[in-house]
């Protein structure tokens, strides 16, 4: 029988960003309701949110372990079938461990954990739970970003020579961690990041958005890293050279402390036959250029694309789609993974994120880090 | 008690364009689930729809009728609290006024009904009721479209002399109307659809979105309308000068014939210190110009906002929201609106279009009519 | 045997702006030399900006009747070719006049002439006198408005249904005419400039720009002009309906009080098959729109062009050309055209705006100023 | 007494692309005259393409050396003021130095030489001769590029942290040296560019833009450079990390292999206070960001501009203008210092691109073909 599945989230009390952003992706498409969830790490906070949440009392835990104990106990037409975690790095590794390990499905926001071992101790955990494991590189459910990775694919641009990635923010400019901002003192703070600042948060991003539109790994970096914000022990900016396996090369620029720029990832891939370009904030077109012909302009619903980028649009042509939206195309895909297990549906994986984009990108992170400990040498990912 | 409002939609079945979007605004804010619906004049099919939509059986009903007869039977903690009403415009007045009389809230999409007759008999149902009902004119819940109306209302540009707004489209550029797409046929039938064809579909959203942002209204209208797809009889197409109460004077241009254009909404307004102009293409910057500085262009939570549009904003800047949270903003209100009812709160009214919005573009539709009939001269709307 | 042209300029003293830019255009491409003038009705002034821009002593001259004899008196292989007439419009008859009739060649500024008979005079002037008068409808020149002209010629938008065409600017916004602003002053003097303000000195580069890319005739327009700027008897503002010969309609919009805008013309033109748009301030790209293709920009010696654009751009694409270089193309192709007299080549007229050109444009502008004085009915243009 | 400047031109044969380039930007200001020319260094030709440019047949001169004696021997009031040098790389030094010594100014094309040996005996040639000598960095030129500048002088955005600039083409992306294309045969070939390819072409494009606008010397690179054009013993694409004096970083992407790309140069400096971005394909806005306000967009002639920025706008706002015009600029300046020389002013120098700049250009090429060699070590520049 069909029916929405039921969610329940680790972290994200009211008032985060991270946590809403889960919430309000999720239920855009119709699929999926938020059932429980064991917001914070204090009780009381916890309880609050779901209640402010419209959630019923009882599934309102006061931890992540309770959480998870508890909704096992419950009736298989009651309880949750998937977790949300949308708690700091360094909060990633357990609850996705337990909630797996518990036969639950799993959402986890990037980077994948604290550390690579942990990375790839979860891929076990994932691997022996037979369950699915969600993670949220949501950039890469926009329909544009589907069209280039279609066009790459289907050979349009030919061999790809040279790429350019871009994850631009300010809002690491001042020294906003010395205020009562919650998002930027854990990002700062390598016990809850990890080994990178901006690598991690945005970096991460990028490294992801490229290997999936060109399809090709990042073989090779050289990093020279910024800690431009007083005291800053993590990298608040970094300027990398990439080569990737079919030789291509070209370069990635991260910053946080780059002013003024709100959130400005962009990238640009560069082939034999032609080349294309895509910028998250101005989502809806996807610019494309041709040895002999005019450059040409993607819109999602538009004229002239693959299916895969007809799959994601909601709403005619013309009709912007946002961030959520693109969010909502990671839930919405792996709902219907799950959906397809549930029904015993043989169907190959649909298509978002998974443990091995984190541990790409866990492993980008520390092969920029190490690379800029020894003043950008070349080292492999 | 604090609890998620209950919908049920009139309309939309699956396939459906607008009730679709419904669903997914009302969905994104997590303050309303859709419980019940009529989706369907054919019972069969509504209950289809309700079934894929995961609702419970005994909630898809087979008309609007039986729906409003038995919810208003439901115990007051489970049945509905307002209706979506979706369906094409010759079928608003009928499920609206009964949904009221029966004292459920109503949501109807635009243009308010058929004829002004309709519109007019509806406002005294609506006062009668004490019911609210809102109209979905959703450009006017993006954001920058609140920094807009802002601006001119605190005096940002001084007194507004010039005004351009356009409502582009060019999916009726064929005569789609001939092959099964059900959109269009129905656009083009003065049965269902009044007798304002571009005019009632699109050029309402156009005058709706110039008076929300300069709070002026359009006291007379000159139209040149066009019928270019062979054998319509409604617009498809049209020209218009517009002046405006306070002596400002403008032009509109609507068009579904225009072809190439996707949804090219777009309004240019110039005060005597200074202008703004705006894109639903691309709704998430405000350009404004000033007589001694440069161009400042505004974006969503970016720097430099008046309160009404930071409140709008869900995601932070950088971080494009589109169509379906521009429309989930209608949602949100009105759901505020009915909560505070609900709790017995002395509010202002929050801040969405109601029947008095409909009436204004049912005498727009009328005023663009006549004026075309009598070779564009002046008449009042 | 290949020799440069020789130019001689009636008004455009040091510091205007327009003679200025005639001087710069007609340099650009190194056919034509400026050897004498006549800058000033002040002989003393006239001189000093002769000095000033290198001529010789004895071809500064201190009234333009005295140019034109004086002139004709040298010997062939010394006297001026042309004259360039960069006055205000109630000084473009005379001087014409006079030179046609005295064999000179004539490039006169828009608008043609201060009256639609003393246009009418002109024309039968030039036809007498065998020589060329060429209008500086600069914006003509521009490579995209070439390809523009080309697309619509060959076909490729079909037939053309609708039209946009605006030109904004925001510098009379203030009553600069008050200051020491001379360009101000005397547009805003229907002595010195006629029955049209804007009108006259934009609203014909925009009736010229709709006529020469979409090849069709305006037959009606309507017209509603606004006198924004206090004490203003010539408009300053104008909202248009326009109908073309093939029963396209569209509209046109006009200001200079248009806050912030600095000199935005702008146009649309929507067929059958296409449709494209060209914003004068950003002339670089060419934006074309088509039923089942990607959007498709074009640029200057980009790929896909018609040879009508790769004959204008001089320099490799990506290396932008702007308002000075398409206002040299009007002088090129001037300058073509006389060489071929000279050199007794029987070509057929190259590619400029003419005196048929500056007709148009007087009656489009007595058409709007009869329309707006009854009311905005539609009048013939 | 007030004359124009005479010009003698070597290399730039009809049919040229920088050839004609310099005559055009040396015209556009009706400054200078070309007098005389050694367009090819077969003589037949030299004197066809001077006749084509209307020359007088007794000063288009077979060889350079040829015409830098005979002009000398010409009266002072006839002969060449300067020379403009348009030659490939390997044929910049020789002229320069012949005509220095020879006591004539000169302008010459970029890069400044084929050897760093070579540049720095110039500079001493440069000194001795007590001539000027202006290198056309064109892009300098630009009325927003001199905007950033000044806001970078003034403070305005603080500290520089970050920097990204990019010059990107894509017409090498074919074999076209294996057709007949003469651009593209010697910009490949060692003997003729040097030892860098894209580097010297548009590399040190790319590196004087970011010095200009930011005052900070480039101190290290880290290069990882392509040859992916079969064949290629030259750089056709680069990517470079940079280090600035101050502490800040980022990265340079330079491709002649950027398929689709047209002329795209292009600029972001990051401050503590604000920040800006420029793009050369669409030089009349300069982007800025700010801590606390909205961005802002600046325009030649428009409001908020710095007199460094007014002084080179030819036209109002609004009138773009483009390469030629910024070109244009450096001829300007430098004619304004040979005039101010030539009145005995004592003036500082005029803003233009001196010997000094064309150093730098060299070891910014030596230091990269040196990095990368070296698996992109870090080289001091």
């Amino acid at each position: 029988m069909s029916r929405k599945l039921r969610m329940g989230m680790i972290g994200g009390g009211i008032g985060s960003f991270i946590g809403d952003v889960h919430r309000k992706a999720s239920a855009i498409d119709g699929m999926i309701d938020l059932v429980c969830g064991a917001f914070s790490s204090n009780a009381e906070k916890s309880i609050a949110s779901g209640k402010a949440l419209y959630l019923e009392a009882d599934r309102c835990y006061g931890s992540y372990e309770e959480m998870i104990v508890k909704e096992k106990e419950l009736p298989e037409d009651i309880r949750m079938d998937f977790v949300a975690i949308v708690t700091p790095n360094h909060m990633h590794f357990a609850p996705a461990k337990m909630a797996l390990e518990y036969g639950f499905h799993v959402v986890c926001d990037k980077p994948l954990t604290l550390t690579l071992d942990e990375s790839e101790a979860l891929q076990k955990v994932v691997k022996n739970s037979g369950k699915l494991l969600a993670l949220t590189h949501n950039y890469t459910g926009n329909a544009m970003v589907k069209q280039a990775r279609a066009m790459v694919q289907n050979g349009d641009l030919g061999e790809i020579r040279k790429v350019q990635v871009q994850y631009l923010q300010g809002w690491l400019s001042t020294a906003v961690e010395s205020t009562d901002n919650k998002q930027a003192a854990w990002r700062v703070d390598p016990k809850k990041s990890g080994i990178g600042g901006a690598l991690g948060d945005i970096g991460t991003h990028a490294e992801n958005l490229l290997e999936y539109i060109t399809g090709l790994k990042i073989t090779e970096i050289a990093a020279d890293l910024g800690r431009f914000g007083k005291g800053r022990v993590l990298d608040d900016d970094g300027n990398l050279l990439l080569r990737l396996e079919n030789g291509a090369k070209g370069t990635m620029s991260i910053s946080q402390i780059a002013l003024g720029e709100e959130n400005n990832l962009a990238i640009k891939v560069y082939g034999e036959k032609g080349s294309l370009e895509w910028h998250q904030e101005n989502p809806n077109e996807l610019i494309t250029r041709w040895i002999d012909q005019p450059k040409k302009i993607f819109t999602p619903n538009g004229n002239g694309l693959y299916q895969e980028a007809l799959n994601v649009s909601r709403i005619p042509a013309g009709h912007p789609e946002g961030y959520l939206e693109a969010f909502a195309t990671i839930y919405r895909n792996f709902a219907l993974h799950i959906k397809a297990i549930n029904n015993g549906d043989t169907i190959k994986k649909t298509d978002y994120p998974t443990v091995e984009d984190g541990i790409r990108g866990m492993k980008f992170i520390y092969a920029a880090v190490e690379s800029d400990k020894n003043n950008s040498i070349w080292v492999k990912v």
